[in-house]
């Protein structure tokens, strides 16, 4: 998996600070997660290929996290745009871009396809035969939802010299990687773990913006791969988290570790804070594995 | 009058280009002209106060004129505006911006006052004592108006010897300046041409902004001090500008000779050109007193 921020800040943008945004790569997909005011931008400054875009998710309707998705939704449509565009978010966010299509007397030249979402439980709300994407419902002043994006298992790994031992015909071998017993060239049925081990474990991104610190997530999030958690406060300004509905870079910490998950990613800071090392700082003295977003970079994982 | 350009290239926003907006300061007010997507950035580059800003005048909907506004309106909200604010723009407006703070939960703690356009003749929308600004009903795919903003006439510049001459108590200047006939201390009228001549001629600007070619517009914008009239295409491409009711360099031109406008701005580029000296060739045939729009650039009148 392939995670290239956007923009990491709250609020509003500024001439160097973006709201939120960010790609995800995986599987061949290119997955972009919320969309703030000047996204459309921010892709092209970092080279993202924007017919490779085919699903766009929105957390909630505060324009920090969706104000650049009509700009970018009009933008396809001048560049010819034909595939297919889905849009994943809270329910309203069809009347809003239509409305605004409507006065524009415009329209697009692809299917625009709206995925409303209203429900207060994790739903699973796309999958194939590679991956599957969740929703965990977050804590915030409006219906928020975070994503999961969860690689399925792949094939076991055959283990060539234990099957040929086993008398299995090379023709079976497909139908082990798929986990099968099958029958040797005696007959004699094979169980699949004696000659197949397990493939490369399944990665999982956690997004998780914007919300209050809030233990309901952690069974969803179970052993994420990596965990982008938003950390809007640093401890000095602890109070206002609750207040607000947002978290401080010590819960997102919290939230890391009860989960267990490999890697925490911080982001959506306040813009009161100009340098951001104390997040890093904060969060680590809770969980170690701790990286800072910032605009144009990358995470592989 | 200072005009500073924030964007004034056609189509969507790039990583140097931005869609239109500009400000007009005139008698001590800060106006702004349109709202493409970024244009609160563009605010923040130039250092234009935001709480200046008290006017802002939408051409039409479509997105490389307003994707800005509703995210300007937020930004105001969370800098803790209580200053008023109007918006005039085509019939729709009110409903698109107070839709997306209603699903953002969000609200202004400043009035924000529309007032909604929807007449095809020029009509006065703001006066005060110095100022009036009036529509230019434009020729576009959608309902669009230009701006044309005009000084009134100020005082008339008071001739002292003359009227010491004439044997007029200073009590009465200020009558005199404002164009009145006074008595002098013998109690014979005065006749104000005698001893005033007329103050500085008053300036106006006109915004127009997108529109095809069309010849009736001249008698709403004639004589202006600057006209800043859209300019989408070349000679080369002149073919797209009926078709999409857009302008050329030249026939941009032709309109500010028509007008007998003292200079004019061409902008409003499609992104197809990288170099734009052309421009300001071709319209240079038909009319001398040409510049270009350009990010950042500030034109004084």
């Amino acid at each position: 998996m392939k995670l290239t921020i956007l923009g990491c800040h709250s609020a509003t943008p500024r001439i160097n600070t973006h709201p939120t945004a960010q790609v995800l790569e995986v599987k061949g997909h290119v997955f972009l997660i919320d969309c703030g005011e000047g996204t459309q931008v921010q892709l092209r400054r970092y080279k993202v290929k924007f017919n490779r875009i085919k699903h766009i998710f929105i957390s909630h309707l505060h324009g920090d996290h969706f104000f650049g998705l009509v700009g970018l939704i009009s933008t396809f449509r001048l560049l010819t745009r034909e595939t297919d565009l889905h849009i994943y978010g809270p329910k309203g966010i069809k009347e809003v871009i239509t409305l605004q299509m409507k006065l524009a007397d415009s329209w697009t030249n692809y299917k625009l396809i709206f995925h409303e979402l209203e429900s207060k439980s994790s739903e699973r709300i796309y999958e194939d035969d590679k991956i599957e994407i969740f929703t965990i419902p977050l804590d915030h002043r409006v219906y928020t939802n975070g994503f999961l994006f969860k690689e399925k298992p792949g094939e076991r790994k055959l283990d060539p010299v234990a099957a040929k031992r086993a008398n299995i015909h090379t023709a079976y071998f497909q139908k082990l990687k798929q986990g099968f017993n099958v029958e040797n060239q005696e007959g004699v049925i094979i169980s699949n773990e004696t000659v197949t081990v397990p493939g490369p474990k399944p990665k999982s991104y956690a997004f998780c913006s914007d919300t209050q610190y809030s233990e309901e997530i952690v069974p969803i999030i179970k052993n994420a791969t990596a965990l982008y958690h938003e950390s809007t406060f640093l401890e000095k300004h602890k109070d206002l988290a609750p207040m607000t509905k947002h978290s401080t870079a010590k819960e997102a910490a919290q939230i890391a570790q009860l989960a267990n998950v490999k890697k925490l990613i911080l982001g959506h800071y306040s813009t009161r804070y100009d340098d951001l090392s104390a997040f890093k700082t904060e969060a680590g003295e809770i969980f170690k594995k701790v990286e800072l977003a910032e605009a144009g970079k990358t995470f592989e994982f």
